[in-house]
Order: C-alpha cells, then structure tokens, then sequence
C-alpha cells in the first residue's frame, strides 16, 4: 500500500508512521491486510528528522499548492491521514494563515484525491473545538457545532467537506473529533491547550511551566498513544461502520487542570509540583473553557475506541515513551 | 444607506428589492431608521429586469471573482443580502460550480466585507438542507447539520463563516435557514424542491406539472412574503439578539403534498387539480425526504418571526402577487 500522511513529520504524524511501519499493515478497501510499501510523509520545511525505514519518503511542501497535491497524491495512493494544520492559537491570531492551511488545505487535499480517481481512504484529524457555545455537562455527537474559534470553524467545515466528499463517492474519508492530546513532547506550540501538556512534560523534564487557566478547569484529554492507535482503527474499518456521519467523536478521560498538578506531584514529587506555575490568562480561559469537558462516544465505543484509564496512565506513557528524549532537549 | 442584495435580479432578490424600496429605510447598527439611497442589485448575466426606481443599481459579475466583488462592497456599502446561490439539483449535479459559487462566492463576499473595513451587516440565506440523516420528528437547531447533499453542505459552511467572521468583528452576519419557498413564481428551476411551488402555479395557470413525490411527502414551506419579511427582520435585529450564535430556524409551517395538491383544488376547481401529475421521480424523492418535515423555531418566534397560516394563505398570496404576471409568461 502507498500510505500518506501530511504533517507527516509533526509529532503526532512522525509518531503515527512510527506506529504504521512497525504494525507493516493497513486494511484496504476489500477488508483485506496489505503490506505498507511506501509510506510518504508531507509537511512544510524545514522538515524534522524521521524514522530510519526504507519504506519511508519525506516531501517537503505547501499544503495549500495544488500542484504540490497532485503529485503527493496519485492513483496509487491507497490510505491518506491528515493531520496538517495550523494550530487553535496561531488560527485565531493569524486569520488569513488559518484559512489557508485549515480550510484551503484540506479542501485541495480531498480535490487531489478525487482527482485520483480511486477513492482513497481519508482520516481526518477534527477537534473538540468545533463544539463550543452553551454545552451541556457532557457532548457527543448529538450537540450541534457551534465552534468559538476560527481553528474550531475550520475543522467543522473540513468535518463536512469529508462527508460530502464521501457521499459523492469521492473519497472514503472518515473524521476524527480529537480530545486533546496530551503529553505532547518537545516545544510548546500555539494551540491554546498547549499548557495541558507543558505542565507535565516540562516539570517532569526539570524546568518550570506556566498553566494559564484555573486549577478548577475540565478538560477532556487523550494521550498520544491512544490517538495513533484510534487514527490507525478509524482507517481500518470498513465504511459501512460510519454509516450516513463520517465525523466520530472519540471518547477521551476528564480531568481538572489541578488533578494533573497532583499527577506530576505523584510522578515526579514536590520538587515537580513546584515547577507549576499558576498565571491566569484570561485569553486562553475564555478558548479553553468554551471547549468541552465531559465526552459521550458510544458509537466509538461500539465500534471498539477506548479512552485512557486517566491522567497518571498519560503520564506514565509519556515517562516511557518520551521523557529521556525530552532532558536532552536543550 | 448603501445596500447590496446579491442574486439581486433572482426572484427572491427582485422581491426584497420592492419591498426594501416600498418600505424605503433600514435600521442601521446603532438601532436608528435610515433611509435605503442605493440599492445595488448584484447577479449574473443576462439580468432580468428590475423595479423602475432611481435608488436601483444593477451589476452584472460572477461571485467568485473577488475583483467583482471588491468593486461591488466598499466601506460605503452599509448591509448585503446574500441570496446568490446555485440551487441544490444543479449543485449536486455540478460539483465544481456549487463550490465554486456557494462556497467560494460566499467566502470571497465576506472577505470582500471583511476588507472593506466598516463591519457591514450581512443577512445570508441558508437552508433546511443543512439538516438530514436521521432527523426527529421536529428539527430546530438543537439538532447537529449532517446535510446529504452538496448544496446543504454549502449552506453549513456558509454558516460557520458567516458566525466566525461576525465574532472576530468582521461583520455583523445573520445566517437564517429558510424553510422551502412556495409558491414561487416564474419557470420551474433546478431546486429539488422545484416541484412544491410547480404544482400549484403551473395548474392554477393552465398548464399541467409533474409531481415527483408521494402524497404523504411533509414539507416545511414558506411563502415568498414571510421570506421576505423575515430576511428585512433579521436585518433590523441588534447583534445581540442573536448572542453567540449568528443562525436561526426560521419558523415554517407543513403539509403533505397531497394536501398542497387538495387546496389547488379548492383554489383552481377540480380542472386545476387534475393538471398535476404523479410520476414519482427516486432521486428527487431521496433528497427531499432527507429535509425537515417539522420545524421547531422558539428563538426565532421569541425575536418575531411568524409562519403563514397554512397553505391556503400561501396559495392565495401567490394568486394575489403573481398570478397574472405568470398567466401571461408563454
């Protein structure tokens, strides 16, 4: 099979190849496993190392370039995931960017696959921002979209886009609502959830952390090993288990931003525990508590998505998967 | 004050133009009547003729061509009703134009809103198409957009722009879903819902239509002149009448189609009746029974907004306003 990812050297797509080449294997359309032949890994430059794999290519490009579409995508590409986007943050800030990466972006990318011809299967990573609004205790699939955020708007819109795309015979696309992702290694980035993960990771690693929201915040979180298997699972299943809706919920674990605080204390001591520090931004509050906090996912559950057991499971996945790497960061 | 209606020349344009001119003012966003000076009527070629009335402006462009409409939306320009739309037969038909001019035209129209600066009001017309899937008996807008067709998904991405780019303060937009309108006068048109107004106008006119639906078929239906009305009344509504969220159900009432073909009969007389014809046409069957039949609109009817009375009333608005004029149409 001749597999792509976009975002492909970004930390979830590095660590969804990762996973990908050491399984080998991918259902195709007929239910049948196949071999991974290629696996081709898309992202902006300058592009980070990848795993040393044969199968294994890197491309360099726009994700809003047609051009560049065309050739990453052919009639020979089998299964594409993506999970190229700019970020909650760097959306809001920089409307037209967001628009163009987010919306452009994916809307090109599912031209190139139509284009194709063969009906690629798509996995698309969506967001828990696409809720927003008044919410009930706890949401699934039965609350309407109402996204407070342009990053939210733009996975909505790419949420329908995949459906119609489907529909129409186009593509085979499935979209994922992701919680949010957390330990998350290496740098902060610009989402506005990007704290969930620097308050574990950079205590834990021995440097200090700003949490921007109360100890009292819920959040609904996944760790990133739970998510490559659940991009993995959505991809492998046949279309007739989404039925009319290709946007699943997956179901994540709820937890206030201060039971993670007692998580790192528990993990890495009160030396750890110190390193938190509590700087409310008022900015963040607003995107981050307009997001929801309880998930209902009964149909990712009937169709075999699980949700982490809690936060000392994510943190302890973290410690095994990512910590030494992590010190060595300068 | 400067307004522009797009898919001005169209019949739901030409009729909000005379009633917006008859009326002769808008509220503007500081809540004070002002008087309408130019009314520019936007659409594509060839044009159909408009009211006789100095305030009226016509242009001739495409919706996607940003230059077109850079020229069309200044800092001058005070509201936009955007109605311009391919409609949901020809948009599942052409998948390429019902982008380009329902997601495209739409996009570039807020830009073009966007860059001129003033934060116009912008009323656009979405659809009842932006719902389907398993729908409950009563939809509203507690039930989350899953359309089943091209067009609807447009109109849903249509919404989510209009809401991101009226909280980031780019506009002042209001997104209202439309029940179908009926009776609409004129040729028949490549809507899926085309049928509902055919088979009362053509056989009150004299001539035979096809009705492509069972009988039982409910559909939630609006006349012409609650469309209007509502379109100048979500105009008038301060932003904070809609909070955070910028799409409203307008109210509509149902019938089945068998009952729309009985009160032909008591408008036309048994002759009329037998004018409409049943050949039940699958495709069209499919999309309009993925519609609403029922629609629940507490927040619109607390702002307002009323339905018609029935399809009795509807008929005879049609006789009263069109009637005529269609009989003369060859």
């Amino acid at each position: 099979m001749r597999v792509v990812i976009t975002g492909g050297t970004g930390f979830l797509g590095r660590r969804l190849a990762r996973s990908l080449l050491d399984r080998g294997r991918l259902v195709d359309h007929e239910g049948k496993e196949r071999a991974v032949e290629t696996l081709l890994l898309f992202d902006k430059g300058p592009l980070a190392a990848t795993p040393p794999d044969r199968r294994i290519e890197t491309r360099e490009g726009d994700i809003a370039d047609s051009a560049a579409l065309a050739r990453l995508i052919t009639p020979e590409t089998d299964a594409v995931f993506h999970l190229a986007a700019v970020v909650s943050g760097e959306a809001e800030a920089d409307t037209d960017l967001g628009y163009r990466v987010n919306l452009d972006g994916t809307r090109l990318l599912l031209e190139a696959c139509r284009a194709a011809g063969n009906r690629p299967r798509v996995v698309f990573a969506s967001s828990l921002a696409v809720y927003g609004g008044e919410l009930p205790a706890t949401v699934g699939e039965e609350v309407p979209l109402s996204p407070q955020s342009s990053y939210g708007t733009q996975k909505a819109i790419g949420e329908l886009l995949v459906n119609d795309y489907s529909r129409k015979g186009y593509i085979d696309g499935r979209a994922l609502r992701l919680p949010t992702v957390v330990v998350r290694p290496g740098r902060p980035n610009r989402a506005a959830s990007t704290f969930a993960s620097s308050i574990v990771r950079e205590p834990l690693a021995g440097r200090e952390a700003i949490c921007p929201v109360k100890p009292e915040t819920v959040m609904a979180l996944s760790s990133p090993r739970r998510v490559v298997s659940a991009l993995l699972r959505a991809h492998d299943l046949p279309a007739s288990a989404f039925g009319a809706n290709r946007s699943l919920q997956l179901p994540g674990f709820s937890v206030a931003v201060g039971e993670i605080a007692e998580a790192v204390r528990r993990a890495g001591g009160e030396e750890a525990y110190r390193r938190i520090l509590w700087q409310p931004d008022p900015a963040i509050e607003r995107i981050v508590s307009s997001w929801p906090q309880q998930l209902s996912a009964p149909r990712a559950a009937a169709l075999g998505f699980a949700a982490d057991g809690g936060i000392d499971e994510a943190i302890a996945a973290f410690i095994e998967d990512d910590l030494e790497a992590q010190k060595a960061l300068s």
